[in-house]
């Protein structure tokens, strides 16, 4: 490990609300993980491994009904809820078989593709859930470039879950010596995540997601997008397309 | 406290940068406490402490320079060091004796003056630091409104210390019922602080800014800025001009 000075040791940053990227993003060829846990990036990384060939973000509901009138399967999602006469929204459960499988869908969500959006001026965007944590961890590993941890956070704000996922990720990279260079934010966030990592679905009992989620019976989404490594696929960006990486 | 009903508990938020402030401001009436533990929001209750009259933030150092030609005491910190040609900076200890007594002074700091100018859309704004942590407390809850806790941050950026602060504040408030409707970043903030308590100088031992100062060979100032309650006055902006009030 030499040639590893505190020169070139990589910066690893979360950026707890899209609001902040331009006050974090001060250089283009870092590796931005867009982080929606509940549940856009985990639905994402679902359709993924269900076989998808890509998947087209959008950020209006509006560009969405045109991709539906051009024949494209859409998913619309506002406030936790599917955008009525869309053909999925974010549960993660809709691709529990394989019924888009080979097939481009097309997506917006109230803060996931939003923040995706926003992520897009980065030359290396990726898309991370506790579902596909360590394969995250091992392609920045190997890109080896400056680390933005993205949370898409609720309308702008912070939110424990997105900052929890981008504790898990922080911890996992500072094991490695060029990962070491952490943030004040990713200082905090590695600290909240040992806290919770024991019983993250106890720890945001109280969270302001997770109760708007339960209000609406999401608690089997709930559960499944806290859940570890389910899948080895890393989505990553190409232009404006989402397609399939696998670590 | 039969009177209560969860329509009117106060919200207890937690702002992690001031550019997230528009974000969460939605009630004009309103308390916002600003917060720059290191050192601006600490300093500022030291020289009220000291006893000085009145101090008037500016955001610029040409504005500070107006004040200082019209023959105000006039302080001005940019990057963690006093500005040349000006009176002093924001380092607390600055204001250990009573040379300013019954002066009206000028600050203008990095984080903290700009924050302070944010704040100002608020009805109420006032100033926290751990050296009046009981004081602020009180005084929010005799005031009964909902609760913004501003982090000034560093250039945009989540800091450890100031969110260490705003946890302290929403511990202590949520003890009493009417303050218990926590953010998301409220309850992230007292879980570190929870965590922090007992040693906050050696959780803050990598932090970016406990470095910066330590490089400067400012470890008295730290250890300042972490003792709680040395002071029972609360700094409160009446106008463009912060005024001594006494729990």
């Amino acid at each position: 490990m030499s040639e590893i000075s505190s020169g070139n040791v990589r910066k690893v940053e979360v950026v707890c609300s899209p609001e902040l990227f331009p006050v974090y993003f001060d250089n283009k060829d870092c590796v931005v993980v867009v982080i929606d846990v509940f549940r856009a990036t985990s639905a994402i990384c679902a359709a993924f491994e269900s076989g998808i060939k890509s998947l087209i973000p959008v950020t209006s509901v509006e560009e969405a009904i045109t991709y539906k009138q051009k024949g494209y399967k859409v998913g619309a999602e506002r406030n936790a809820e599917i955008v009525e006469g869309f053909d999925f929204g974010n549960s993660p459960l809709m691709f529990k078989d394989d019924r888009f499988a080979g097939e481009s869908l097309v997506l917006t969500t109230t803060n996931g593709t939003r923040a995706l959006e926003i992520a897009k001026e980065a030359n290396n965007v990726i898309i991370g859930a506790f579902t596909n944590l360590t394969a995250v961890c091992d392609y920045i590993e190997r890109l080896d470039k400056d680390v933005l941890l993205l949370c898409a956070g609720w309308k702008g704000r912070f939110n424990l879950e997105d900052t929890l996922y981008a504790g898990a990720v922080a911890q996992k990279l500072a094991k490695n010596l060029r990962f070491q260079n952490l943030s004040d934010s990713s200082m905090a966030a590695i600290d909240m995540y040992n806290n919770a990592k024991d019983d993250l679905f106890g720890f945001l009992g109280e969270s302001s997601h997770r109760k708007r989620l339960s209000r609406l019976n999401m608690e089997e989404d709930i559960i499944y997008c806290l859940t570890e490594d389910l899948s080895d696929v890393v989505p990553i960006l190409q232009g404006d397309t989402l397609v399939s990486h696998k670590e």
